[in-house]
């Protein structure tokens, strides 16, 4: 129960940063009453639709470092859960924003936040429906749950694997792993404009949300690529009961990317589990493999299949001679 | 991005403590999804029912202490969020739980907090849908966000509150404050029981949801009382253009609360503003008073009227001989 430290009090940045973006979904109220409404019937969600939710929290010296852009911070946080829509075919509709600011923290700091959520609320088509904003002796610490719609019961799973399928991602992988190496100075072999796209790649995910929403009906399992790929298929293997293999030579990899690992092979372990990809993860049956490769050119987002879905279990990564390439770690473990 | 260094990793507590939080909702599919869903059609949610929102936040050094047991701090921060959902009229459905955990935080800590959240899931009925578990170099944050459900289109709001209505609020006022004073040892006057009471009070609110949900119909205006009697009259006030005066004299207070106010009678500030109330403050037109009062009596949650809604602006809080009192602070802010 400290008193007051900031600058503008609580209901000033209220007034000022937050409840302008949540102008256009009038069932938040300006953010001037305790909570916000989602209407079932001509509000925020459609006839036949159901709700798709999920949350996801940032903190700073974890996933953002101090000197990360203030727009880029809240362009990640966003992005990090609307990825998770975009793996579930999902449109976004609102979101709520918990902020734990630390007392250093100026006001200039939280504007160039608002504005990097301005302008993906712009780009994504997702407004602000409420949240929670109090002090912390810690940290920044940020925390987004987003709310979406799918057509009733059209649920993309990752249960949903089946021996026979393609595994696909979409974009390419291993860039945001790298991006965190150029970032600290410790990647060799690229330029410094491929060190600058790589870094990008890590501090701005690019939810696939035009992608996801065309899955449906040509894919079985999705999810996002957070943890990285070795590591998030496995996800996909054990809720499903299938094994899946990786051909590492079929891995989509940005010019930046192939660039460092010509100079370093042993990255390629970063590039499969490394993490923060938020490409898209999926597999499908061979029929739909023509119509999901026609959707990637159509949509302009590379589309590529990388594997295969076999009865078993478990996930292996094969070279282009087919041999097993033994990983020692598979996967981002959160803590 | 540091490596692992709890002794149960993610996915183990996810199995072992959260995912049996979400038995009963089977659309979180046991958090091994990557998202939840809410059914609009024979899921969670009735036909003719829209979606209240809300979350709210928790930090250790700031709205809890280190030796606050892991029980209490799983309630508190849920109830928090039910209390709003109580003052809105809403029945509970799901819940999303983030969790910032500092490597000193143990397994222990996390077991108790589950074990906190589950009882509260069964008495309030409200189910684990999914969350987020990240490290944190800092304090253990918290933060919940809950999703209710009210009859559409028949909202409670902040901004209806009308001239010739009075002011009620359910059960005691002043606890929580009084409470933590008693905590730190600065509370002279009360027995040592009464010290627990009040602790008790600030501890671990009870959120009103009965009673929010029989209030539609009856009243004009509702919210919770979070940061203060005089502090959230204001908003009600400043909300829907009127003025509103509390008659100091009426408000309810605990025997606990009596006895210290009768100590130092200057401390029907920390009475009127301290907040932590969690109590539900409502005003509704004369023709409803009784119906309110009967209310209280059915449900056994005490409902005083305890001040009135004009026309103007502004909050007084007047004493027994109808003088204005003076407040130095009319309500917590947040930082």
């Amino acid at each position: 129960m400290s008193p007051a430290r900031h600058r503008l009090d609580e209901f000033a940045l209220i007034r000022k940063l937050w409840a302008p973006l949540a102008r256009g979904f009038p069932d938040a109220y300006g953010l001037a009453d305790d909570v916000a409404y989602v209407a079932l019937e001509g509000g925020g969600v459609r006839a036949g639709e159901e709700l798709v939710l999920k949350c996801d929290a940032l903190v700073e010296g974890v996933h953002f470092l101090p000197d990360d852009p203030a727009e880029l911070v809240a362009q990640k946080l966003l992005r990090v859960n609307l990825s998770d829509l975009a793996a579930k075919g999902a449109r976004p509709i609102v979101y709520l924003l918990t902020l734990m600011l630390p007392a250093s923290l100026d006001d200039a700091w939280l504007e160039r936040f608002a504005a990097g959520l301005a302008a993906d609320q712009n780009e994504f088509g997702i407004l602000l429906a409420g949240g929670d904003t109090v002090a912390t002796p810690g940290p920044l610490a940020l925390s987004l749950a987003v709310v979406g719609a799918i057509p009733a019961g059209r649920r993309l799973l990752r249960a949903a694997a089946k021996a026979g399928d393609a595994v696909f991602v979409s974009g390419t992988i291993g860039d945001a792993a790298l991006g965190l190496m150029a970032r600290s100075g410790t990647l060799a072999g690229v330029t410094a404009e491929e060190g600058r796209f790589l870094s990008e790649r890590y501090r701005l995910p690019r939810p696939r949300l035009s992608l996801g929403q065309r899955l449906r009906g040509l894919v079985h399992a999705t999810m996002d690529i957070s943890d990285g790929l070795i590591g998030d298929l496995e996800h996909i293997a054990e809720a499903s009961g299938v094994a899946a293999t990786i051909e590492v030579g079929s891995v989509p990899l940005s010019p930046a990317a192939r660039a460092a690992l010509t100079r370093d092979a042993r990255l390629i372990e970063s590039v499969l589990a490394g993490g923060d990809d938020y490409e898209l993860l999926f597999t499908a049956p061979p029929r739909h493999h023509d119509a999901l490769l026609a959707l990637g050119r159509e949509l302009g987002v590379p589309v590529t299949r990388v594997g295969t879905i076999a009865s078993g279990s478990g996930v292996r990564a094969l070279d282009p001679e087919g041999r097993e390439i033994k990983l020692a770690r598979t996967g981002y473990r959160h803590f």
